[in-house]
């Protein structure tokens, strides 16, 4: 199956500068380690690809456009499909009081956020800071050394993989399961309480629709089971606070209705 | 079947402030229109109420604990059974610069929020306002006018009630439906973007295991149907929108981790 336009693919790649070999991002732990890129917080793993859909760098999209399954690449990406030119007109003085409480604390190389744009910390002196807001990779030509790993195939795998994009949690948490042209997605109980969950789950659903004509509806479900109480005394004390801590809040709520009805009265 | 604690029942009701005859609050749409308290964003309806659990004033929920249905009474609700005695401790003499870029504009009569406390200006003098903190029904004597609707007997009128005390939107575009102890509620579309609605199911789960023990897991369900485009031309421009709004958040995004990465190394 070649790749074209709208196909799913799987890769692995990390991503250095040309000119310095600096790693700024992969997909690969080891990699990660061993550019002090690191952090644990994040699952390496290969990252889902759309060609043609602006989910990767333009530069990076284009190859990836031409290439094979199994391919395994250095591809040089130039400033204007990276991350665009340098525009010296993006580096200001700005006068070193308009940092407030932390002005004195700034030094050369801190990244700072300043009238709602981050910049980063040229040199100091006289009372001024030199900040360029140019993105940090502005200008630069990278490389990427890319490996394609997988063209998605099945409905059952694109829909995992289109999940799994947007919830993250352990693929094999959620259960997904196809009755001709409508979609079933269990999740788990630990995916909750995720916040924005119900946009991602519209997000979710606007992908599935796209990549995959075939689906005409998607249910999501949520299940919660009645927990079983270890020992009646525990349920009936956990109870006695949940009364007391929900008399609180009703008690609080009537409050603030009253005040709300008593203001709109009094204005 | 009598009204006993753990009872749901419906009823309806009118409350006044007994000194001066003044309804504060009431379930009823005539009631409302007629003494200014209309609000047309809240629906009027029989309200529901758990007996024993607080949800209501204290003196309230004593006399419904031994109401019968269909009664239709008076009952007078003495301060410490409804907003509590008034505190002269509460009145306190604030300095009016305290007030800020608004101090000049205040009166008495007006309803202000300060520290972090909701007050009442009783006089203003010499450059300080008097403001008295307590419950503005603090001290009064309540009369309610109770008619006692209807005690919920099957499981699915319970658990129509208690999702709807929750989500307020019309109970019948939410479908409930009981397969032995298994419950599932298919959730209409326009309640999906709720704020908190991921916290009101959590909230609305512990109600119906609680209130109706034969439940052993509930199903929450949302379905998202395709939608089926007017004319080819429409589609077509939508998602060229689409596609350049999600390229300019992934770059958003691209260059926000670039951010954090360049930010973490550099401090």
């Amino acid at each position: 199956m070649a790749i074209t336009k709208g196909s799913l693919i799987l890769i692995d790649y990390t991503a250095k500068v040309k000119d310095s070999d600096e790693i700024f991002e992969t997909t690969i732990e080891e990699n990660a380690k061993k550019s002090n890129l690191y952090d644990p917080s994040i699952k390496y793993e290969p990252r889902l690809v759309s060609i043609g859909e602006g989910w990767v760098l333009k530069g990076l999209d284009e190859f990836l456009s031409s290439a094979k399954i199994g391919d395994n690449l250095n591809v040089d990406i130039p400033p204007d499909k990276a991350f665009g030119l340098r525009d010296p007109n993006k580096v200001r003085m700005i006068p070193q009081r308009k940092f407030g409480d932390k002005a004195d604390e700034i030094k050369a190389g801190d990244v700072v956020d300043i009238d709602d744009r981050r910049g980063f910390v040229r040199f100091i002196g006289s009372g001024r800071v030199q900040v360029d807001f140019n993105h940090r990779l502005a200008g630069k030509t990278l490389i990427y050394n890319v490996n394609i790993l997988k063209i998605l195939k099945t409905d059952e795998e694109k829909t995992s993989s289109l999940v799994k994009r947007r919830i993250l949690v352990d693929s094999d948490k959620i259960s997904i399961s196809f009755n001709k042209s409508e979609l079933t997605i269990i999740l788990p109980e630990e995916s909750f309480l995720i916040d924005g969950l119900q946009v991602i789950k519209k997000a979710i659903s606007g992908d599935l629709f796209k990549f995959i004509p075939s689906i005409e509806s998607i249910k999501f479900l949520e299940i919660y089971n009645k927990s079983k109480p270890t020992s009646k005394a525990q349920t009936d004390e956990a109870k006695a606070q949940t009364d007391e801590a929900k008399a609180q809040k009703d008690e609080g709520k009537a409050q603030k209705d009253e005040g709300k009805a008593q203001k709109n009265r009094l204005l």
